[in-house]
């Protein structure tokens, strides 16, 4: 069969000009090409900052996690002009391998947002990938939150089409979804032409990698930015004049689709993308979930319902008999660590989680930290803490807590919605909780933390590089 | 199901213990460690200097393709002590941007060498990669050609195993392949330990991509330099202490070979690496497929006899009145272009191919010059050449040459095996010329291409670096 190899060796200087019906990315490429920054609405501005600031915040608190010493040691003596926010590399580095680090960084903790959609993690992808660039640009606030928006309304409508099959498969989604994404994102900056950014999107196809036997290695987290390198070598290379297919998302035989996915998702993708672009968007609609705690999202509702009784019957943990959590069905199926001694195993149990709830009255990083799981008074609490599942199905999700005190009461609530959703997002105040308890978790100052916050939150003029750079990180 | 996700972040600073059997990437990773290029003999020494020279040469060749101003817009200003071997980025740039651009150089023209088992091209992904690294560490030819045998032969036993069905399914198998076998490459060069090499190759296997869907763009190419890239990047972030899956070659539900691969590549993996090392190794006992003629393969034997037949015939152009090629059955159907006017129609068309072997006693990367192409003798004796098809199968491939001249005779024969595998190898003129081809067509000296060539081929106490360096291209 080397003939047939031979045949396909061709190079031609322009990609092929497509007959009849725009392929997947030629629409994509439409849509991503026409997003001007300057009529971005405050609102989508809005969400964009939030969700940079989240992001910019758990990169930087992930700054004494092991990874840091490698990522280091890999990049020592590279230099360049990449900024990388947990300051693992103060020197600076080129800007793939800022994208690289910092979207690394921004996963390791797994405190970075997610979306259930497309079962991943958008932002610790797309503002690595964005910002990179926004750097060397000097790009503005609007002009990445415009980037963002794009690569984030791409990636839903993908994923709405792909992501629940495709990872089933066995994919790491957030790595092989989000290096299309961040093409699209980071070509949108750059203000690629329709044809430039189609052929971005196909070169970025041809990065897409990850799977999920990575997980519970450093391999998972190195995906996540090899991710946003690879979406913005994409457009880089784009911008260069590279070809590639436009037919790469969606041809019969070795398009992605075919490859990556289940058979269907051609016509699937075909129609989620007749909404690409509606208002309000994505991420307005349906936007990012935000962990409000860093550890198991299973734990979530529970430790909101141990604050919200802790604070209201002034509960101390001397005076807790007992506490008794019931979840969903499956809920708590990944909590498998009933008396944690180590923070990793802290971050799957729910016992841990309540414990350090109602005696703490917050869960922040330092509760992982292993001197911390193991206090007497934790280990004594926890040990009166039992969960189970309840009947019925997976969805919708809800966690009812009932905890018996030593004067004879019995205090009952059930959580429905959890607070990060789009729909209920934390309030500022929480949000900067959030950013102080990262940037002291790394050793910086809280001052600095809410600094930047500030800053971030109202980014729409503001140089994304002064903003990095004046965050106190580095 | 985020649960489901959440319990998979765990991030571990060791990699699992294996119980039981190894894995695939266990065994591959103790011999990768275990070859010492103290042991390497003088035949692999030799095979890998001669793959080298043929590499380099086709690279340098290349300097005068569109994708040369595109690598060089990507890569300005970034500098470095790469060398680009095509004298694309005078400046250099780093280590992975070097084995990036060398290796997509060493593709574009499709006249590196392949290997029909691995269904790719080999030298263009190892060497890239190899020397890249070897540049800083001042390694020797016998370390590269150490670890340019131990990538080679990882390729051989894995695509002994996948690389057909692989191929078929729609993947671009030089770009997955090459990036497992270019990880176990470089790690041998930097000699690190099975634990390292173990989790090199799980990184490596993170970075697998690119689809058969980019042939026909650069996007091949670049997909081509980008597994170089990628594998080296493996083994420097294994090195650096990124921990991986040492399962996510073989893993049941998420491995490479349950993801890439068709049913059944557990076992055949399995089964082939029992020979994993085995005397004499894969280069000398099979090799390379070394492309004397710079076009399409299924030409190749009517060129070397029309070569043969031209010298021995003393035939002259105007003496022939007809040309018949048959070929064994399928041998035509890549070779679409019957009335080729431009060098990439030429690429693909008998009728061409034989007539400037008969006219010009060579074909040479300048023969698809397009003037070249459209010189009237060239056009009237391409006119009365006919390709046609024999009965029979695919395999084993034949040609037979039917040329009847002006004085009536009739002179025919047909060749079989045909010259630049590993058994009947390019001679060390022919391997000479085709240097000394690429350099010149580059604009290079003739000179230069013939010390470079004759330092490569005894390059075992040669410093790498010097080579490139003093090959003249730059």
């Amino acid at each position: 069969m080397t003939n047939a190899i031979d045949a396909r060796h061709t190079q031609v200087a322009e990609a092929p000009v497509s007959l009849g019906a725009p392929t997947a990315i030629e629409r994509i490429a439409r849509f991503v090409s026409s997003v001007d920054p300057a009529d971005m609405d405050d609102l989508t501005i809005r969400a964009a900052a939030r969700a940079f600031a989240d992001t910019f915040a758990v990169s930087v608190g992930a700054r004494r996690d092991p990874l840091t010493g490698v990522l280091r040691t890999w990049t020592a003596g590279e230099g360049g002009a990449g900024t990388i926010w947990a300051g693992v590399v103060p020197a600076g580095c080129t800007e793939e391998r800022a994208a690289h680090i910092n979207a690394a960084m921004a996963h390791v903790l797994d405190f970075d947002d997610a979306s259930t959609v497309m079962r991943g993690h958008p932002s610790a992808v797309l503002f690595p990938a964005i910002v990179a660039v926004g750097e060397s640009s000097k790009a503005t606030g609007r002009e990445v939150s415009a980037a963002y928006s794009v690569g984030f309304e791409v990636w839903m409508k993908i994923a709405r089409a792909v992501s629940t099959e495709h990872y089933k498969l066995g994919w790491h989604a957030t790595a092989t979804l989000g290096t299309i994404a961040a093409a699209a994102a980071v070509s949108n900056l750059l203000r690629l032409s329709e044809t430039e950014v189609a052929r971005a999107l196909g070169i970025a196809v041809s990065q897409a990698s990850g799977t999920r036997q990575a997980f519970g290695t450093m391999a998972k987290s190195y995906q996540v930015g090899a991710a946003a390198a690879a979406g913005l070598q994409a457009a880089r290379l784009a911008q260069a004049g590279l070809t590639s297919s436009p037919d790469a998302l969606d041809a019969a035989e070795a398009g992605f689709l075919a490859l990556y996915c289940v058979p269907g998702a051609r016509e699937l993708l075909d129609a989620h993308l007749a909404t690409l672009g509606e208002a309000p968007g994505e991420l307005l609609a349906r936007g990012v979930e935000v962990k409000r705690f860093p550890l198991c999202y299973a734990t979530h509702r529970a430790i909101a319902l141990a604050l919200e009784l802790r604070e209201e019957h002034s509960l101390n943990a001397e005076d807790i008999v007992r506490v008794e959590v019931e979840t969903n069905a499956h809920g708590m199926e990944p909590l498998i660590h009933h008396r944690p001694m180590t923070g990793l195993e802290a971050k799957f149990s729910m016992e841990f989680a309540v414990a350090a709830a109602l005696i703490d009255g917050a869960v922040r990083l330092r509760s992982f930290d292993t001197e911390d799981v193991q206090r007497p008074e934790i280990q004594a609490l926890l040990r009166r803490v039992v969960g189970h599942e309840g009947p019925g199905d997976l969805n919708p999700r809800w966690t009812t807590m009932t905890i018996q005190t030593r004067d004879g009461a019995v205090i009952t609530r059930t959580m429905h919605d959890l607070k990060g959703s789009a729909q209920q997002p934390l309030d500022d105040t929480e949000l900067l909780a959030k950013v102080v308890d990262c940037y002291q978790y790394a050793g910086l100052e809280a001052d600095d933390g809410r600094r930047f916050a500030t800053t971030c939150l109202d980014w729409a003029d503001v140089d994304i590089r002064e903003l990095v750079r004046s965050s106190g990180v580095a």
